[in-house]
């Protein structure tokens, strides 16, 4: 089962917008700036940090502009934001951001619900939006909402996922990703999406977006790394989740996961301590317990590796 | 990787020992009762159902004899009790339980802690207590706890672990069992000892107690699957977790494990659904949240199998 398996990782952190989003408490700016800084001084090499969404519906997020505009420029650290519609790619080519993700969702009921439109229409609209920010020579993500399966339509055939890769390939993206939205993803489905999926990429990076609504998201990992794939979304202290997905859970934890590939002697690169740190801190920010584990067991665990 | 994968696994609920006796609210040896009935209906073969310690010390567990007492007859289902010492085993004896577990920790330092004693004294009495309760027709499980490292003493040798599962043999316990206690259990350490201990066991069953300290309790389950390994501690809503080991996080989620078993084709006989209903109960029971994620699903989930 070792074959595949990755010598290296890249954990993109998404806290700062998968994180920070989903409370109801706003961030200040100033303390996302010094959040972010620590995350990367704990070894993050890529952060996404804001979505361009109406700042009405998502208070969280209305600071994207002056957030981006103060982040260090020329640190090696490639900080993106999440594009959900033209408005927002218009904000986003206006904001100086280097790297954006365009996301689409594979369940129309999902589409329907969290972007406003169908899913034909979304990709549609996804497909031009990729090329605009290509040619605009933005560093474009393309990725895929509820690819592992959707509480409102159940699992999504292997062929429609695969059918919108080939399209995000064609249309120029520079990295494509998968995301299991739902957390209905299990070792199978990875597989069989993968299985559909990755003859497809060429050379092109995949990465996995992973929640751990039914506790799957680190074995859904494992079930990935073992088919070589090696960039995962991580949140730290597991926050996160989907505001139109029922029950929805944080995604897998930035520091549980950095630790899983200590153990596992793959080299991640990050700190799963100083990780630790800031999410306990968030824990006091937020006054709220986060799901992930390590953060509560980094003073005084004897290393497990 | 599939090759060892077991068509089918047996799921231990070990909630009402290890859960309840972690929580300072005592459950009434009723609201007991009422709560392995229905994890009886939700298809739990095997459930261990108290502790035999010092009812002052644990006052959780005092209601034991009553408990074992009131417990139905020839359902079919496996009742077991834990016990610690010889006092705890005299206790077991006289209780009409069928079935004890006989526990020893694998580290010095927690032995200590845990039992009062150190680890070669408390073997020595182990060993002693397998032959008096096999002579008295119990069915016995020999577990060792801090299998897969101690956060006093970090990993420990495979070599130790080895020869007190030999000994386990020697002295006729029916089922051996490996506790990660600690949760510092991850896949190479799974594998290590897996690979020193499975030569060992001949004929005999084995089971895995897996905690979920640092967010690898599944990743390591499907570590030992691959190896062939079909027992599983779990307890219900992820409760339990080690008065003296500072940090300790629950069981593995019945309901959870239940879930990906049936994600992977692989018979468990539990029902997560029911389980989770009972979980749920728990919650409001303790006040609570407890750290499984499948109760807190149920509910709204298109099947994700």
């Amino acid at each position: 089962m070792d074959n595949l398996m990755p010598h290296a990782v890249t954990l993109v952190e998404v806290g700062p917008r998968d994180g920070f989003q989903f409370e109801k408490t706003v961030v200040p700016t100033d303390r996302k700036l010094s959040v972010i800084g620590r995350l990367v001084a704990a070894g993050l090499k890529q952060i996404q940090v804001a979505s361009f969404v109406h700042p009405a519906k998502v208070p969280q997020m209305a600071d994207a502009d002056p957030l981006i505009r103060r982040l260090p420029r020329d640190d090696g650290v490639v900080y993106s934001a999440l594009v959900l519609n033209r408005l927002g790619l218009s904000r986003a080519l206006a904001s100086g951001i280097p790297a954006v993700e365009i996301s689409i969702s594979a369940s129309d009921a999902h589409s329907r619900k969290n972007a406003g439109m169908a899913h034909a229409d979304a990709l549609d609209q996804g497909l031009r939006m990729i090329g605009q920010a290509v040619s605009a020579d933005l560093y474009v993500r393309a990725s895929v909402q509820c690819t592992f399966g959707c509480v409102f339509e159940g699992q999504i055939p292997s062929a429609r996922i695969a059918d919108i890769i080939r399209r995000f390939v064609d249309h120029g993206a520079h990295v494509l990703a998968l995301a299991d939205t739902t957390g209905m993803g299990s070792p199978p489905v990875i597989k069989r999406v993968l299985d559909a999926v990755l003859p497809l990429t060429g050379r092109l990076p995949l990465a996995l977006h992973l929640h751990d609504t039914r506790g799957l998201g680190l074995v859904n990992l494992m079930a990935a790394l073992n088919y070589g794939v090696s960039i995962f979304d991580t949140a730290l202290a597991g926050m996160g989740g989907c505001p139109f997905v029922p029950g929805a859970a944080g995604n897998i934890a930035t520091e549980d996961t950095a630790h899983l590939m200590e153990t596992l002697g793959i080299c991640s690169g990050v700190d799963y301590r100083r990780v630790g740190v800031i999410s306990r801190e968030m824990e006091m920010f937020f006054r709220k317990t986060f799901p992930g584990r390590m953060h509560r067991v980094t003073d005084y665990a004897v290393s497990s590796a």
